[in-house]
């Protein structure tokens, strides 16, 4: 049934636009009574996202149960259980990728639904980073990077129609993220051995073994910090 | 005029609520006519932020004026604009927070100004990065840590009731987002005096003078990612 609402919808809101579109057109589309739609969505931006509430809901949940070791990483996996729910319905996702933005409301709709996610990722490492030095501030930075990385794979995906696998680019684009931002544990066999990157502006190697293991970076001084920073994660076998 | 049907919407929002006063509601407090109310806001919702399209229009006129060395540091001066909108008047600054966080439709109306804000970094970084690999990806999730940490150290300052100078805590925010992305320029004299941190987890140097100048940096293996880079930071007199 919710299926059925959210697909009739869609067809008007294609047809003739969705401001033109009223309650009333979908359940007469869907041969449904007014009460079945409001059962399944509050209202009619709810229909172009039937989705958010259980992925939130998911994200909450995964959050709750994930360890202390790797805050980070986790609301980067938490970011990809959205993207899931895209590619789980590329025709649908790119549908609506084109309608919201031809709608202004159903973009200020989707703004403040984004804006829930990175508050459920904020809220996750605020908890995570809370006593630390510029814990607060760290989480809410984080959160906005992890979200605006995902959204920029995501929309490289919508864009070229929904072609092949977006996780290829929300992973690369998550994984510059993580780079900057990700607190390393301790050592692991991965680790042990060094890698030696090729590129002209930086290098990095790891020296030691072990709790004393320590990063030795040289960078020339115009070497951007981000790509400094992507040194030191290949050096120690995260890149 | 156009501070007077601010004053007199905000008088009423606070009275009665904001989806229970109307546009009539609000020339009849300020004793002007309809036709005037809609020559200085579209809307209702451009009542309670009466500044941000001028402000809009300051930062991109900013940006478009700003020389191409630091283009990370020159979006962190363009966010700055925006602090000091609301710097210019703390008493209607907090009014207006509490009221927004009150109210869902204004805040739903404040996303999407954060959203063109953001945007508008966005694309100054874009078109500075453009070729560079990863550029578009670097311009948005930039953009985004800009804007989370503007609004951090800013919020901050609402939730104290609009106490003393909001610089600091935004200058503070800013230079964490900008130590960690920021492309360094070429040497400067400020640079050539290395700087030693006495922090345990990390150290840096630099060593050398003039083109060839290099960053050595020695870290703990455990020290995490954004220590490292504010070390590196210190060291080369960017702190």
């Amino acid at each position: 049934m919710r299926e059925v609402l959210a697909q009739a919808a869609f067809q008007l809101f294609l047809e003739r636009g969705f401001e033109r579109t009223t309650v009333d057109d979908i359940v007469a589309r869907a041969g449904v009574g007014r009460r079945s739609f409001f059962r399944y969505f509050p209202s009619k931006e709810d229909v172009v996202f039937p989705d958010h509430e259980r992925c939130l809901a998911e994200m909450t949940e995964f959050l709750a149960a994930v360890g202390d070791e790797d805050p980070v990483g986790a609301v980067c996996d938490a970011a990809r259980i959205v993207l899931r729910m895209y590619a789980a319905d590329p025709e649908f996702s790119v549908q609506r990728y084109r309608l919201t933005r031809e709608v202004p409301g159903l973009r200020t709709y989707e703004l403040s639904v984004v804006r829930r996610y990175e508050q459920t990722l904020a809220g996750h490492l605020r908890g995570r980073f809370g006593t630390d030095r510029d814990g607060e501030l760290r989480a809410e930075v984080i959160a906005a990077s992890v979200v605006a990385a995902h959204n920029n794979g995501l929309r490289l995906w919508l864009r070229s129609g929904g072609a092949g696998d977006p996780e290829e680019a929300v992973d690369h684009a998550l994984d510059l993220v993580r780079g900057v931002w990700e607190q390393p544990a301790g050592p692991s066999p991965a680790r042990e051995k060094p890698a030696l990157p090729a590129t002209a502006g930086a290098s990095g190697v790891t020296a030691g073994s072990g709790e004393n293991e320590v990063i030795v970076m040289v960078a020339a001084k115009g070497t951007p910090m981000w790509r400094v920073v992507q040194q030191i994660e290949a050096a120690v076998g995260e890149g």
